[in-house]
């Protein structure tokens, strides 16, 4: 069996040769393992991956046993996480999901996708996964996502991915589902928070463009980066030739968040992320 | 002899046709032209290099009658553009500029280097050249401006370059010298504005940092852009690793955009630019 | 109507007058007009898109009779070109094709589909294209040609695309479609010519990888390049590891270059291509 | 005390815990520690910064017992490391560590500088460093070699940095400073090998230039790869143009290897290299 070990807590010395010497000792064979320790805030963190045969129970109590009060442990098999995919009317990012997804290559299972429209209903079906449409039209904010809610826990995911999804999430939504969030935003954040912002680049006159893939936390556009990339722009394109070119950047750098976090390589933070590559 | 056409105006149907038509039939080579039309704005911009002999005076009469009354003409020989830097205490940038001056790749007449603290004046003078120090201590923002303008005005330089010069300038000084102010941002702006950029970049967690060369305008931070970079970051790096990083790329998007604006390819217009690289 | 004129010749005064007054004379709108001179081979290159009536047969006549007589030009409508696109069993290249496609965003029509495997005859089938297997088992390189050959001038298309086509094409075959080929290699040519390039990669230990399209010539990988991009590696990176990053690169760089080149936006000369960006 | 411990082995179990186990019991604070198994290889590779009182004898001592017979332990107190540096004509890689070297940030103390040519002597000598002109004409290589090699071992350097130095060194040569001498090299590697790089780069056509700092061996251009970097070109460039904006790749690839190579985070194995950033 593969198994993923994620630890964070409070630094202290020996907590390498510690947890190394409970892998150790119960004959787990570590094939990468990476650590940090962020001095600022006296924090440390750590993720191993090991194989072999383990009781998840004793490993746990283990590591309990050593590490302070206050830590994170999570230990499970290496699998694919259980995730819902939400959209509106964009299809780039939903459409380069699909086609990972329907190869593999997507290290998660997508369940169903939610959307507020019907726009690409025929296009995902082309894929066999459950289409559920809940129109936000003519009625209130919390009734939406009270539906949009209903629908989640039929399948409880692991992990609800904005893949373009054009509707702000209320305080409320966003709490019940803390880290577990992700969005893709078409610009390099801090810059450019909000609506429209390629028109805001293109009035700006900036010379690059690019997009930002982060959890969702309370305040708009302000939760905690996991990767960004820009591109080149010049002064010939106009915020529709910026957003087509930006499409592409947007897709792959979603992708990217994506399986870094499905491979459990994310610790949330201080409203940062620490990435173990 | 080598010159370079530039033009802006109102675009009006054989533009190119009526320009191009003046330059052949002064029996002039064009080595390199490009044009471009803002269709937003309805703007025409159109820059030539051209070699040959010419009547300077005759030249722009005969444009000027077949151009709109709003246009402007410029027409100069290629030349080097005589400049002065404006430092702090950082030394990247400067020592960037110094060593490219000194073997003739700026395209630039370094006249004069003003700081505001003697800081770097040993490593200055070894390239020869003349350095004001001129203390902000203990004096009010515009007697400052009023001693530095003095300098200036010694020099008649065409372009001022702030190559990490920590002072912000005022309305007034910046109004004097109306896109001849070149800035280098430590930012992908309009990203982190102000003080301590990379401190914000680490607070925020961004997974990219940049830097940013623009004009000043009366804003601060919010001149036309001229070029931008970044670079990847990590969780591992602290603002002060950003900052080292950052440097690199600081001096980098600096000369790439002293490099246009010398080579006269850069126009401003609507508060962004357009670039004939 | 809007119209594309594509020109190259050898270079001589006058040109640019001459070509953009028999545009004005036509009353044709000028939206975007882009030139350059090869002074080492002497050769001019030019590329206008033009709004208004014409009539095409006039206007050839009136260019050929300006222009030298070893002149290329080319005057066409603006429209989607018709392609087919080759496969062999990677689905990256082609499920972001069809993806485009489906959208109306990839410049083109794509008339068929040709492999030498069924594997993704499925996946293909999902968008209702044709989807013609032409197996290379037991037979020869020219016998499978020839059959390829057959169902390629049922469609008559314009540009045949090899998205992850895995097999070697005789001087015969790219002779009949010169310019006509574009095809997309796994590393940034002229690095790691032939087979299998992310085990080259690794094997030299480069912290860069990367992906190449082209048009394709009698010499293997040594087409006119269109695009190229390159994205970071390290050493924990094995050549799947690579191959399954190179992924995104590879579909990104071909998709930009089919842009380019459906957007009649590039030029072929020596070997090279210039672009008109 | 600051120390670096830089482990390479056969990979076996439990390395990490008893390594860990050694510097634990010492009661030395661990700032910076990171890992990797070549599992191709079976081979551990390991760093870590250390902070306190050693005994480095004692230390090596305990690490040995621990180890397997074929390990390399390096362990060292963390300073600026003693170097040469090589040059021809060109001053953007010199001129880049003069500056870095004088204001402290190039993690070592240039003890010299060995040219072929006078021409950057002047330039050089600002900086009060002893400046070697070791002429190559009408004499052998090896004769010239020699006359270098006196030079060095006058100094007793760690490393010899090939700043831009256009001279092919013998086996012979390369031999005595085995993985001590670092070059940069004006292609992406291992596109371009040899002579004139950007020449080779205009007549391809690439649509992208690079540099590439190695490692020297043997054979020309084939040492194991420390930093990469690309910049985008296009057909307006010539291999001059080309020249000119490779340049800055060129001094910043160099200077982020030196560094590398300087805090002590580079293994070379295999003809690679494992970079602990």
């Amino acid at each position: 069996m593969h198994y993923i070990l994620k630890i964070d807590c409070p630094d202290q010395k020996g907590l390498v040769h510690g947890i190394s010497g409970i892998l150790y000792a119960s004959g787990l064979n570590i094939t990468e393992t990476e650590e940090f320790v962020d001095h600022e805030k006296n924090q440390f963190f750590m993720r191993s991956e090991v194989v072999g045969k383990l009781n998840r129970e004793e490993m746990l109590e283990k590591l309990s046993g050593l590490l302070p009060p206050s830590s994170n442990i999570q230990l499970h098999e290496k699998r694919k996480k259980n995730i819902i995919v939400f959209i509106t009317k964009e299809y780039h990012c939903i459409g380069d999901l699909l086609v990972r997804h329907h190869f593999g290559e997507l290290n998660a299972n997508i369940q169903a996708i939610i959307s507020n429209h019907a726009h690409l209903q025929g296009f995902c079906e082309k894929f066999n996964l459950p289409f559920h449409r809940v129109s936000a039209e003519k009625i209130e904010r919390q009734e939406h996502e009270t539906k949009i809610s209903k629908i989640i826990d039929q399948y409880q995911p692991e992990f609800l991915v904005l893949a373009k999804y054009m509707r702000i999430l209320t305080p409320e939504f966003t709490h019940r589902y803390k880290n577990k969030i992700i969005n893709i935003h078409h610009s390099f954040l801090p810059a450019f928070v909000g609506a429209k912002p390629y028109v805001q680049a293109f009035t700006r006159g900036v010379k690059l463009i690019g997009a930002t893939a982060h959890f969702v936390n309370d305040n708009l556009d302000e939760g905690p980066i996991i990767t960004q990339d820009v591109i080149q722009t010049n002064h010939k394109n106009d915020s529709k030739m910026m957003a087509r070119a930006g499409r592409d950047v947007e897709k792959i750098v979603l992708s990217n968040a994506l399986r870094l976090v499905f491979d459990d390589r994310v610790f949330v933070y201080n409203n940062k992320t620490i990435i173990f590559q």
